[in-house]
């Protein structure tokens, strides 16, 4: 490769948590990034909703300006590290319609436009790169896209939230209820002062449907993903998991149903602990694929962080200044394939159930015959701990059922006098 | 992208384990193929040594004339399957100069013979592409070379053999002597008939020697890495292995020294249990990856065999492809840094001596002075345990201490009445 002179010109918006780190990686490491990329590296713009001082940041930089800077001739490579729909948008378009290539950490744009994104780059002929956009500084894009192209993908599983991994970590290694490991979480900035979008799932189900995307040659959309948080996880959920041998995780799954169609949830999940994924502690995350060819993989590493989360920006920056500087643009995803999403109801999964009963003959059966009604299989039963109030508690794990069907036994079983309180229900991963 | 009818045209040299996967999956998702690419891949042709009938392969594509195939017009792209270093050498550069793209999986040749294939590659602007000269299916030269090329690497440790990881489970899970784990694994199909390349570390090093040569971006030979099997390691060194909370791995290792300079070993060394890389079970293979953004990064996945390397190898067909169907060849790597090698005697690691001593007052002082003399600290002392002939023995392990300074004092301390027979050195990760 020839050393060119002619740098290739980088304009970042935003400069918070990950704009900062990426501006300063840029300085930095700039005469080992001029070498990888073949001509130097230049900022040439950083786009600010404020135009305050900024430490270690060249005031000249600066600009509230941004949709003038992400069309301004100068610039070759616009880095979007604000987040949010619009006005991120677009500038995300202006800048593509401009010639201009992309390097994206918005998991929540791309879950919800990415259709949009993409047919813009690929009709303009730029990049659009997003490795930091799921799971962090964890190569999981490019394998995706490109090591598993020749490869036919059957399921995707990932931790790729740190903040409820770390959460629910704190619950079983601590015994903590989720109020407390949430509060340590936010003390130590693992999460935010409004958690919702972590704890509710929604960050994981924009990740997971970006995953699916690129497992399946497809597109899923972030409505199409199954969501639930975990809100809900309290002690006895903890103790339960740990008394069959498995760790709560919130689990993003995306899976091809019997018929062809793509199952893409997010679901507190027991995971056993014989599966790698069991042993992904704190705020780390991880990702597990599947393939015909390839067998099991897994991926991973630090999912959150101003540094890592830079760590792939710089390396998406890097790739789309190497195919500027060859004057082309990189093979986009492809997405040619219309499977179609599997019903959430339709989903199969092992799943656990916790039911309060009446301590009486009779009751066993009944609740058994309930579930065979639905063609729900037991697995095992356990009576999990005595009560004194004449009721036993039963934990049920069953074999791979539908969730519609689960969701009739847990109908069926509250209209009953056999059983007291509501029931619990959580999946369990594994075969 | 438009869907063309103009295939992309694979020649295929080789039809054995991978070869014949490779063969296969080009035919069976010849339709997502396609798509993927977007034109089809057709397999024009497979070179064979002898000619005889292959079940399942079209007898018209086998030619026994290889040094033609490689350089037809018709030919597009070759997938190098045959392994060794001649006359593979010359039809790869052969290949190169007719313009073709180069798909392999032959990491000794990678590993001697490098510079000169991607430089050929360089001047014909072709592509040369080796996922899986590299630890399988895992995904893991596409991350170095373009993931994580914004980002400072410091250190790659791998489990790149399966057949020595395999060995070594069996050594701790079921006490089997190396022999008879060998035995096994032989019988298994993972080990073969000679075993050397895999035993004594040949295998793993020319992996080291890529693996080196893409964190660093510079070019390290096969001869440049320190290498170090694992025929000698027994039933005492598993057992000590264990009271120290360890796993004997044969671990590829690439780190930069304090100098600046590039250390590549592979040893058989002692993982603690908490590193995830004493997890890896079986014929699995993991990279371990820290950098300065990043942080700690961990792949994993099958190590070998048909598919997985197929899989690989198809990824690597489609990249090229797409390349093709672009008029381009993707970013080689960079090799531009030139830090060299630090010599073996003065790469730091922790270290465990096994040493039988005299049961005398004194002794332990004067091994103590002996180890101090060369600067090399110990970290812990355990009497590991008594013997019949007034005889102890101290497992010893250390602080960071150069190779150099452990050989003078194993010297020294073999010279003195104290010591009885050999002392025992096994490396220990972890800082």
């Amino acid at each position: 490769m020839t050393i060119g002179d002619a740098p290739v010109r980088v304009a970042l918006l935003g400069c918070g948590v990950v704009g900062s780190q990426v501006a300063r990686i840029l300085v930095e490491q700039a005469d080992d990034l001029r070498e990888r990329v073949g001509r130097p590296l230049e900022l040439v713009g950083i786009g600010v909703r404020r135009d305050i001082p900024r430490p270690g940041i060249d005031p000249a930089l600066l600009t509230t300006d941004v949709a003038s800077l992400v069309r301004r001739e100068d610039v070759d490579i616009v880095v979007e590290m604000v987040g949010g729909i619009e006005p991120t948008l677009t500038y995300l378009l202006d800048a593509i319609a401009a010639g201009k290539s992309v390097v994206t950490a918005n998991k929540a744009l791309l879950a919800q436009h990415g259709d949009a994104v993409f047919d813009a780059a690929r009709d303009s002929d730029v990049d659009v790169y997003y490795e930091a956009a799921v799971a962090g500084a964890i190569p999981i894009i490019r394998p995706l896209r490109e090591s598993l192209v020749g490869d036919a993908i059957t399921s995707v599983l990932g931790i790729v939230n740190g903040t409820t991994n770390y959460i629910l970590d704190q619950m079983h290694t601590r015994k903590s209820t989720f109020a407390d490991a949430l509060a340590e979480a936010q003390s130590l900035g693992y999460a935010e002062a409004d958690p919702t979008a972590d704890v509710e799932g929604y960050d994981a189900a924009a990740k997971a449907a970006i995953l699916a995307s690129l497992a399946f040659h497809t597109r899923v959309h972030l409505d199409d993903v199954d969501r639930e948080g975990i809100t809900e996880i309290d002690v006895q959920d903890i103790a339960a998991a740990e008394r069959l041998g498995c760790v709560v995780k919130l689990l993003a799954r995306c899976t091809v149903s019997a018929d062809g169609t793509v199952a893409v949830g997010v679901h507190p999940t027991m995971v056993p602990l014989e599966h790698p994924l069991a042993g992904i502690r704190g705020a780390y995350n991880a990702v597990f694929v599947e393939s015909v060819n390839a067998g099991r993989l897994m991926f991973m590493g630090p999912g959150a962080g101003g540094s890592p989360t830079a760590s792939a920006v710089l390396g998406d920056i890097v790739t789309a200044a190497r195919n500027r500087v060859r004057g082309v643009a990189g093979p986009g995803e492809s997405a040619y394939s219309t499977p179609g999403i599997t019903p959430p109801g339709a989903v199969r999964s092992r799943y656990y159930l916790s039911v309060t009963v009446r301590d009486e003959p009779g009751v066993l059966a009944r609740v058994a015959e309930a579930m065979a009604r639905q063609q729900v299989s037991i697995a095992a039963v356990r009576q999990e701990q005595g009560d004194e109030g004449g009721r036993a508690h039963l934990g049920i794990t069953t074999h791979e059922a539908t969730h519609d069907a689960v969701r009739a036994v847990v109908t069926h079983l509250m209209s009953t006098d056999d059983v007291h309180g509501g029931v619990r229900v959580l999946r369990v991963e594994g075969a």
